[in-house]
């Protein structure tokens, strides 16, 4: 990825990346340019909150955050920047059925909101992040609309071969 | 509200109101142009339908919708518009200590993401619409970076007055 | 299946087959005709619409609907027709264990009942179906009857067997 | 209450009364005749057992049973009965946050459905029965539509009242 | 087991027995006469009725009841037996992580206990059978107190081996 | 209680004793003669200690122990006498809503049984102290089924009450 | 407080004061030196840094952090401190039953520990606090045991209280 | 280990073991003696009560004590010394998804706190030793800020590597 990234995925651990890759699959199939990297909330603090505060300046709009257990990460960021961060709760091997990651991440308090998505919902979180960038750029929301008819596409040719289903 | 509504909040019921009012009372006092009504999922389906459909060539940039329960209200009208919607979980009288509320606003299926805040969370989805539309509005980043110095200051004198504390 | 289904099988993704044909199985084992097919509420809205409108004119007197996580195609269905709406909730593994489905189904609001089953009690579901049917047609009632008795044999016969278990 | 009764609500506890109610009301308003009484699954069993075999014989349709806690009620009687049986959970003084009546009635075995509707959500089973007694009926079904129809119109009617709300 | 016996172990489906043949086996291990049967509280609700209301008589003096989802068997024999009724829940495929089998069978109302135990507790059920007929019975007094010391003992040997753990 | 007591009750703290009573009332009320303390596991755990392991010597024959939060004092008994032991899970102040105290108390590992009554179910506790003393008491045993017809007869007044209902 | 602080009590928000003052009123009660602040994880990340980065250089031994909902601040403070951090999860007014303030807090990532104790349990946090310290101090070793035999007195004392109550 | 164990690690069983022995490599690997046994709260509560008793004297100054199921272990250690007790739930076989141990070891009454980690988290209550004892012992802290380094340096290799994974 040489272009300056726009949506950055940040993941908690490198244990997280089979999730997280789902985000920076979508992002390049739209052509968003995105950077990947891990950055412990609790491990490096200090390159978390650098991270944080040079975002912006850094060009990116959107920062997609995933995280297991005592998930902080996301809102660590989200306290250091003015971008719309997103949440992915990841139900890791750490996790209680993906609870803590849900309630860690979800819970908030009022002034430093998280757009939280479904437990390993890392696509969802690039969609979404797809759907914040489309507001300002027109080829960006035809992707987007693309993207939604195709969705609707693959049900009903699901929905054709379901005929064929014998019971 | 005469001028043309940039984020539209819309809630499952009149009773969402005492939640759902915080994030008209943020928008306002951002001077972020808002609407706000009552649009049930359940009860005026096509209601919904024809406003998600509408939506976004109605100027709309940002939805925030709230619910309760088995809160379909936020996932059904992502499923009609390529704007980012933004889900408040309410915790009402039907609601099971809000976990259907929660549940069933995040755990939006791939392709179909709502950006879901706290329970309650009303005011903290206004700040996302905020950040959201701040991307593309160097004037509104600056209110966000304002807000977010002004949420600091208020810790601050707050912890002030907790020096007096007696113990 | 040519003749005019009068139970309608539907699903939210072609993924939850496995546990909706136990649905089909069991209407095909007392020929009740039914019909099968996925309805995503989130992927195709309008498709979802038309069916819902449409099914009583039809001839369909009773929907079976399954879907996992935020699970709204059984109340959003509900909400557009005056007939009744069996839900199944499918933990898909989009699920957190089941909860999700169980309650975005189970907890609609007052106004737009759905008759929910155990989760993945695709079975139930249609067993339920023939009850309500059976109201009607007494004929569908001895098949009810009949297999109620069946019921209780292979529990009687199963007992048997446990008799020659060794401790 | 003269007319022999097409639905029979029973309650676990005439504590749950003021619970099941709400479903007597709705079908009082729609001129379904109904019976009402408490029978204790755990505390009368042999008058459950005679309750739940002679209803269909009595000309009763749809039974509508609510309970709370362990909810043994309305799976025991739809073991002994072909007719469809509604459960409500209750959340009631013994309960666990309604946890406990929810699953109890929800969860049960393949080959015994109980159509669960919403903690608490009496009025959503009367509605059920409503819906279930119309697939035989026209002017039930005609009472069904009506019914839908004015639920739309408090939607609007309530939306607004919303728009004269002052932020 | 030619001998009359003096515990009854029933379970709600022959699914069950991997879980409750651990009860036989403790019950066989002490001599105390059992006798081990499945009976649904839903699929044959009378065969219940009956067994209840004679194990009594029989000469049974503590039934273990085992269930897993709805698990209605344990509380629907109490309701029908003076006799103590000892509930196991079981994880079946059924269950929802186990919580609906430990609320069905937990949550009596008050005037008619189940003894529960343990999720998939069956052992623990029958050790407290022995403890609740050995307070009548000097030498199955004294097999329950060798039975605590063997437990004991176990430990004691269990942490010798553990010495030789090598970190 | 000048009699040498049957059933001894024990209570974490002096703050269970709202709940806890009900127990002592049912025992007075047959006339079963019983002690009541208050005995914290953790802060008086050789007391604990010195009354389980004296319990069944001075003729206790049945415990019944409650406790909320991290509830080890059913637990903790149950481990140092032969004697069987009933446990009463308490929703305290300090407890999460009583699964704190649910879990604790009922999920004894193998070897250790407590039996487990419903949160905060005292009485069910007594009662079935009954039902086990009962087994080698004939006059008891009349107590008990006495009871239980009272509690049918309890259900069938309320129920006349109940037909005088104005819907 | 004028001597310097061996125990730094921190707080998400004032609005925890009433819970977290526990703490403060136990080390005053044994002399423990403290200091007593709020220092939002999400409203003033940086003072948090500077706070945990210079704990430790300015005496502080052991740090009692509380805070609600998505409870960041304990993770947050034990990332950047080599001293132990004792977590207090708090039923806030935003939590979702203090689920959430428990599993933030409690399911930290390996490498870095916060001890934690139970829901609103700042009593039990400086009780910690003054454990450890005691270790390498004997008079505060000796405050501890006398807590304990405190502790101890006064449930016998309320014992004795119990036997005069009439039931 | 023939030096006088500083800190004791104890389990409740020997199944334990897998998790709790990353509590003693970590000890091991900054050179802290350490002592490791099995001790059931409920099979052995005399051995508990003079291990608990006795461990100040041996020179013992932490506590780890693991447990699953209605995990007692760790408080029932807490109520007999004044040494700090870290507590690890452990997911063992017979829990209901970790809550049950969670719950029994985090949620002690005031005046006993176990200082509680992770579910499984071995390993952090190790670390929290290792910062309890640090706090008297440079040596000690040098290793733990060492640690703390290290950590973080894994990190920032993960992330070299995660530069070169290809999307």
């Amino acid at each position: 990825m040489d272009i300056k990234p726009i949506v950055s995925i940040v993941m908690g651990s490198t244990s997280d990346l089979p999730v997280m890759k789902e985000a920076a699959e979508f992002l390049k199939s739209v052509q968003l340019p995105f950077e990947l990297q891990a950055l412990s909330a609790h491990r490096v603090p200090e390159d978390v909150l650098r991270f944080a505060k040079g975002a912006a300046e850094r060009g990116v709009k959107v920062i997609i955050a995933g995280a297991g257990g005592a998930a902080h990460l996301p809102g660590v960021i989200a306290a250091m920047t003015p971008l719309p961060v997103i949440g992915v709760p990841i139900k890791s091997s750490i996790s209680i059925d993906g609870w803590d990651s849900v309630l860690s991440i979800l819970q908030m308090p009022a002034g430093i909101p998280v757009a939280t998505v479904a437990l390993n919902g890392a696509k969802n979180a690039a969609i979404l992040a797809l759907q914040i960038l489309a507001l300002g750029d027109a080829s960006l929301m035809e992707k987007m609309c693309a993207f939604k008819k195709d969705l609707a596409n693959k049900v009903l040719k699901a929905n054709e071969e379901l005929k064929s289903v014998q019971i």
